[in-house]
């Protein structure tokens, strides 16, 4: 049976661990973390996201602030709000939650950012020190996974890793972790996408199989080889009638029988989706107690 | 037999190309492109990429100046000509050759270069743009390569490509450049490197391969599948009784025996290098007429 990678269970170590040294930056030298949430337009999902982030900051001793601007807000005052906190010296850290309305160019706000402050890891600057290997904020939901893979002490080194998806916030960063020169990383990397003729060439030969598709229960069993290390990134809710509210969460592997061929993996729920709130939260300390820039 | 590749003459239609952008540039709108090189201490092979890079800008009609700085330098007299061509309105593109002498940080003097004059995209910024796809300098050597693929209309969409060498410089961005969701590229991209168990198991299953290794004829036929298209980065200079001058240019792959299986190969010289200086001409040209930032 494959091992569960339990990203819950982790995520509170960590949360833990922010938690006491956040404790200690106050009482040392006097720093609070502090988190600016902007929040555009009514999207009941960014709410529920921009909540459990507050939460997050409430529980670890943060500051935070919530902004909300109505859906027809001027790109001007989204960038003026971003302006406000690059130069408000509470705020260790910025979070425009996305998806912004289609009037607003996303590139643009994101650019606005202060890279000091982008602790979401968007800002073409952290991408590149990502790239290059420079201290960066690294984006929460693979600098997730990368943490799920050293504290289970998953070889990585001289692994095949293969990530099938290249979104700019998991596939693309992801794949710029993996391949680094450095310890929990330095694996052989493919990339891979929509145009492969057959994905499963590909995804057969992973020894960690990043499976960040978007699309619910792509990757099944007998697209893996034994033993594969799988980490489910998707988050899908589908139809089923024998839940209590006719739906439930699934990833973009097909748990069931992924579980039979994997070494291990991650479940979702539970598995990289609470991770990447308490990287958030370790993003916004390091930037707090100077630790990146 | 394979096609040779031919980056020498692809470079002279290049720079044909950019001379006639130029004047019709200058005609135009009264900009002439404008180069600052800046080459520390006497590195014979530095003078001689620095006299050549001097030497097409002659050629196309751009300004450029070259300021020598002894190897002793200060880290500070180097920021500080950085400023000084940051500030230049004739300057639309600042190149400070590589190597840099120990005592200077290589990092922080590339962090100084504006990016919006960063004709080598070596900057952070211009790394991160390339990621996502916004538009940015790209780094020369791999810019060239991917003009090649493109004037020579090989196919790149769902093809593999694998890139051996995960440097700033070559690997990394042309393994970003190869993945992307763009026209002459949509590859799915394996870059590999020394802590692979067996590189073979990787060059054996590229359409497409790409050799920035370092390492003189690493690469042999045998470890290629029939009809790969090879890009050979390197150059190394190995003796050679036979050769007039007792040594001779050869890549990163052994031309011969990686002639009988590939369908296309650029040589050793006369393939990827010529390549490199047009796209930095290309790289300010686009500088000096806004196309970029």
């Amino acid at each position: 049976m494959a091992q569960i990678l339990d990203g819950k269970a982790l995520s509170q170590t960590l949360r833990n661990e922010i938690g006491e040294k956040t404790a200690h930056l106050k009482q040392t030298r006097g720093i609070q973390p502090g988190l600016g949430l902007l929040l555009v337009g009514d999207n009941p999902a960014s709410q529920v996201y921009v909540s459990s982030k507050a939460k997050a900051c409430e529980e670890l001793g943060f500051y935070s602030v919530i902004i909300r601007q109505p859906a027809d807000t001027s790109e001007g005052a989204v960038l003026r709000q971003v302006q406000e906190w690059n130069a408000d010296p509470r705020i260790h850290g910025i979070l425009v939650q996305l998806p912004l309305p289609k009037h607003i160019d996303e590139h643009k706000v994101l650019l606005a950012v202060a890279p000091q402050k982008d602790v979401d890891g968007f800002h073409p600057e952290n991408v590149g020190r990502l790239v290059a290997g420079l201290p960066c904020f690294a984006p929460c939901t693979p600098a997730g996974v990368m943490e799920i893979l050293s504290r289970y002490n998953i070889e990585t080194k001289g692994k095949h890793a293969v990530v099938v998806g290249r979104s700019n916030i998991v596939g693309k960063p992801m794949a710029n972790l993996l391949y680094q020169k450095a310890p929990n990383a330095n694996a052989i990397v493919t990339i891979c996408h929509t145009a492969a003729p057959d994905l499963t060439v590909f995804t057969k030969q992973a020894d960690i199989l990043v499976a960040a598709v978007g699309v619910p229960e792509a990757l099944k069993g007998a697209d893996m080889k034994d033993g594969v290390v799988v980490i489910d990134v998707g988050i899908n809710r589908i139809a089923d009638p024998t839940a209590p509210k006719g739906t439930r969460l699934v990833g973009d592997v097909h748990f069931a029988s992924a579980s039979e061929r994997a070494s291990a993996i991650t479940p979702v729920p539970g598995g990289v989706g609470p991770m990447t709130i308490a990287m958030l939260m370790q993003n916004t300390y390091r930037s707090a107690a100077g630790e990146v820039y």
